[in-house]
């Protein structure tokens, strides 16, 4: 008497991805709730199972769902805005872009449209990163896809948090609400080690461990960024996360394009996974990652598209394909990830990356019932040979397309049959990103005139720290500064000497990441009193949120410094302020280190407009409110402690002062 | 009054490519008989024009169709045979199975199902290169599409040629017969530098002249040949063909990976093509083509799928895209071949690089109508951006697939409307293809135990000279030998003297390219008599057909080596032969120059079996029959000279004494 279930495919091969690479050339599946019962011939199906639902898939493919390992699915909606741009410039066009249009409600309708993309291309799981992960699980789980979602934290000023401590905040919530789910996995997504403070990416750690949960993030992305990691912390990337504990959770690393062998094998003890995102890394340039060596080694190797705005799609077809050939030209031996570990990535691979290994990623009794049925009767996939049974492999990786898929289901459940999504109102979701779509192109030709963007269409641009701590005294006694840098307190790191000769751009308009533009020319002067060199930046400032402590000014602001490399003739032509400022001084610095903490200490003589003595400014910059707070404090000590009153402290920047002494001469 | 023209495109957005890359985004198309008649903004479009066949393009993008600018189109049906293979090995396993199969009706079934998947990815015009060349031709013009055909001239037995020379008849009658018609152009297609000789290659290119039509060619596609060029030839590809007369025809340079920048500027002088085949190229690991600095040196670059048995499938949309993210990656930077000049060179770059650049590749008045009509409406295309009007290049390059083509026109007819094709019975066609795939399925299978095909997936193979001419005397007067070596007309280049262990593996069975394969051990000896040094090879060699001249003997037969780098014992049991033999001598051996053409003089002794005295060989090998029988008359001479009486001359080969030897004891 054969045993009920409630579905069976039968018919088509059966491509299982189980450890020992069986196929069923007329297979079949036998599925019952959320589970796979039973993966074979199918007479035995047949013979063994009954069911009211019964699929005909003769001449088609039954495949493991695919995996797309690393994406931004949001970003649908900004998917073909502005390509073939360098990254800095790219992230510096696209991130305030994000700041104003991203919303629970935006990223609710890109995860539609792009679980509509990656369903119609077999897609059954996802790793995603990217803000308001709370809203993007919400859609998911009503669409029916699996997903591996990262709550992104970050020290930039996010849509979702102004600071990573929010981020923090919000991602610990986000786990809660969804660490129980049948379909969503919540993750701690710090964006980058270069992009977090060693403090955060810490912090991410402890939160991910706490409830056994993963940790998504970028890894070695670009050979900047492996060289800044040697440089500015004497240790390659992987050792510089696992210096903060990410290689103790359950990590997916994104990218991985370079890293060196010892890194690979650090990430293998680790058991991470990596997401190799080859079409992203070509677009951007950032490399080619060595696959066919990951595999050696044995690292649960996923394949991912990215983010739709540098792919520009979610087709994990093609994303598979171009991983398979990518390997083969890397390693110079076209032997390397043949069709079906090509196959495999995409697949059990990408499911043993985010984690899932045990419940999806291949067809095998009493795994989920993740699963495709991929059409091979189009002419670009024709004839087939059946001379070795892994030609099928080479049919699914070098030939077929994702509008070849026909039928997608996830945990037992169809969520596209014949081609029809089930899930998903495609035309409305398009429709609405339509409406979307209209809005950022009346934004963009507003803003194209935009400081901000000019500055990063002309050079990119270098974000720096949010908050702003500094205190400013005039009219100081020098020899006091002295002694207190001399003390036992204060440990001087570095001191220069210089002029600086700063031209403000100001302008007008309601552009808040742009309210002054500053080309600031330093001219250093050695010991001798002769200038030996010149150094010239822009730094772009917003207006500033200003918040005062007693006698300390802590500022927020955005703030972008780009190198100046053509004349300031260019520049006053190109960027066309509403208004212009000159000032000048004779700086003297210090970069102290005062109670375990960098600050910077200047004494300002004013050339232009010439005003007599000394200021003293100490400066500190953060990305953590938290910190901004805690030096406030430190530098209110330092000025006690020179010995200064602070009632004659100024509140206003030297841009200020100069504007001030120009109106009242 | 309008004028009254056949066909109006109108509504959809028009991407002209014309030299200032003019897109209407609401625009219009009229086409009269063959040509374009007016490209425009579609209210200009419509005062200007009536027809009675007017197609709504609303919310379409009208292209140039796509042009293919290298391929093997027949090649369809060996898709997916056998992937992941180097290409010495791939080439050896499949050249054989072309000489069986590839015949004129194989190549017309071929190519009807190559065009119906291009014309379904929007493809207008392709550079094809294969055998029975004139049977594409029918069934290309037929179909309706544009093609530039070349006929394979090349120095292996192909399937439509036993010699090069035949090749080139065929190739003179194939031009003469098409060099006139409306959609064909045909051309020379010797297949490579290294697959010719010298005057094979300046036989084409004074054959292209001659008719001036185009010479279609692969050149330095991998590493090796580079190399190999210059090791051998003393200059690079390039300036070898050109040497050969090669940059004085209209030339389509094929792959051009390995090229430095001083052969670009010979192409761009001789205003030769480029056709980019990025998929074939890293899917044989032959690395990334300099796309980037060829543009900038303005060179005519074109794309190319190369043939689907090695990309697999024809899909111009994949090789556009692959052509911009792979260009990025080689000069490590984003900006290079965006969108817009990616998608020039997939249309009138590929035109140009088949010098059709007149008459194809952009939507101009007087152009004939090649051209393609894209859907933009899937969501793996939406949504879209109007900041911008190069986004549709966007649109294009990064996210629109094969599957987007609705309408496509070549020469102002119709191809398909509606994903309908109109000039191809693609059922028919792919239940043709099965069949045929049925019958390679069972070669293979038989094949699967031939020696030659467990030598090619052993280590490759290498091929020699079709024919050989050769003498045999026993029993010689070695001073009488050595005299004639010493005399004026004898130039000797090399001398060696060693001892030759050979084994041969005898075959029964019907594979006429595997009679006999030889494992010989070259002990080679000094000067002091003693052995200094080792080679092992296999040769494996057919049924020789046999013709003799008076006392000299001409064999044609295939014959191919490998290098022996495993033991005899491994390759005893590995090819399991039917029977074996042991030979062993001692030779002197002469590499002469005589009348200009090179010889080896063998003088052997044979030590088992055992047989005493000299035997003395002249030998020679060449790809060309003429060449051969003009040999075999300058051996003749040689043997006079050396004052020999041939009437004992030995008609068998070493193996067969021995085996006689061994049957008479």
């Amino acid at each position: 008497m054969p045993e009920k279930v409630d579905i069976i495919l039968l018919g088509g091969t059966v491509v299982t991805m189980n450890p020992t690479y069986d196929i069923y050339p007329a297979g079949g599946v036998a599925i019952r709730h959320d589970s796979i019962v039973a993966v074979g011939a199918a007479a035995e199906i047949q013979k063994a199972y009954t069911a009211d639902d019964i699929i005909d898939c003769t001449d088609q493919v039954i495949i493991p769902g695919l995996v797309n390992a690393h994406t931004h699915i949001p970003m649908t909606l900004l998917r073909g805005l502005n390509d073939d741009l360098r990254l800095d410039v790219w992230l510096g066009y696209l991130m305030p872009l994000e700041r104003e249009f991203v919303t629970p409600e935006f990223v609710k309708l890109g995860t539609r449209v792009a679980c509509a993309e990656m369903i119609r291309s077999g897609v059954t799981a996802f790793a995603d990163m990217y803000y308001f992960e709370d809203a993007i699980a919400e859609e998911t789980a009503a669409i029916g896809m699996r997903a591996l979602l990262g709550q992104t934290v970050l020290v930039f000023p996010a849509p979702d948090a102004a600071t990573y401590e929010d981020a923090l905040v919000l991602c610990r919530r986000f786990i809660e609400r969804w660490h129980s789910h049948p379909l969503i996995q919540p993750a701690v997504a710090p964006h980058a080690w270069y992009t977090g403070t060693p403090e955060m990416n810490r912090a991410c750690a402890d939160l991910a461990r706490a409830y056994n949960v993963p940790v998504h993030t970028h890894v070695a992305e670009t050979a900047l960024e492996a060289e800044n990691s040697h440089e500015q912390n004497q240790m390659s990337v992987v050792d510089w996360i696992a210096s903060h504990g990410l290689l103790e959770t359950k990590l997916l690393a994104a990218h991985c394009v370079h890293l060196a062998q010892s890194e690979m094998f650090a990430l293998k003890k680790a058991n991470a996974g990596v997401a190799h995102c080859p079409t992203s890394n070509l677009k951007l340039a950032s490399g080619i990652a060595e696959v066919g060596e990951m595999l050696e080694i044995g690292l649960n190797v996923g394949v991912g598209t990215d983010g739709p705005a540098s792919n520009n799609d979610l087709d994990m077809f093609e994303e598979m394909r171009l991983a398979a050939l990518l390997a083969k030209t890397k390693s110079n031996d076209p032997t390397i990830l043949p069709a079906r570990q090509a196959f495999m990535i995409a697949t059990i691979g990408g499911a043993r990356a985010l984690h899932m290994g045990d419940i999806t990623g291949s067809l095998e009794p009493g795994k989920r019932a993740d699963l495709a049925i991929v059409a091979m009767d189009g002419v670009h996939n024709r004839p087939h040979f059946a001379n070795n049974p892994d030609a099928v492999y080479s049919r699914l990786i070098y030939a077929a397309k994702a509008g070849d898929v026909v039928h997608v289901m996830v945990n037992g459940r169809w969520l596209m049959q014949n081609r029809t999504l089930l899930t998903v109102d495609e035309t409305a979701a398009l429709a609405a990103a339509a409406e979307v779509a209209r809005k950022i192109d009346t934004f963009v030709i507003k803003r194209e005139s935009s400081p901000y963007n000019k500055l990063v269409l002309l050079s990119g641009v270098k974000r720096q720290e949010s908050f702003e701590v500094q205190v400013k005294v005039p009219d100081i006694d020098k020899t006091a500064v002295l002694q207190f840098l001399q003390s036992a307190h204060c440990k001087i790191s570095r001191h220069a000497h210089y002029k600086q000769y700063d031209h403000y751009f100001i302008f007008d308009g309601n552009d808040p990441d742009a309210a002054r533009l500053r080309h600031r020319e330093d001219e250093f002067i050695g010991d001798d009193g002769q200038a030996y060199q010149t150094r010239s930046r822009l730094t772009l400032t917003s207006q500033a949120e200003r918040q005062e402590f007693p006698n300390v000014v802590m500022l927020s602001r955005s703030r972008y410094l780009a190198e100046a490399d053509r004349s300031l003739r260019f520049y006053r032509e190109y960027f066309a302020p509403a208004q212009e400022l000159e000032v000048c001084k004779d700086r003297l610095r210090w970069h102290i280190v005062y109670q375990d903490t960098d600050f910077a200490i200047n004494l300002d003589r004013l050339i232009l407009p010439d005003i007599p003595g000394y200021f003293l400014e100490i400066k500190s910059r953060t990305w953590s409110r938290t910190d901004a707070e805690r030096k406030a404090g430190l530098i209110a000590d330092m000025v006690q402690q020179i010995g200064v009153t602070l009632d004659t402290a100024e509140r206003q920047e030297y841009a200020e002062i100069a504007l001030n002494a120009g109106r009242t001469p």
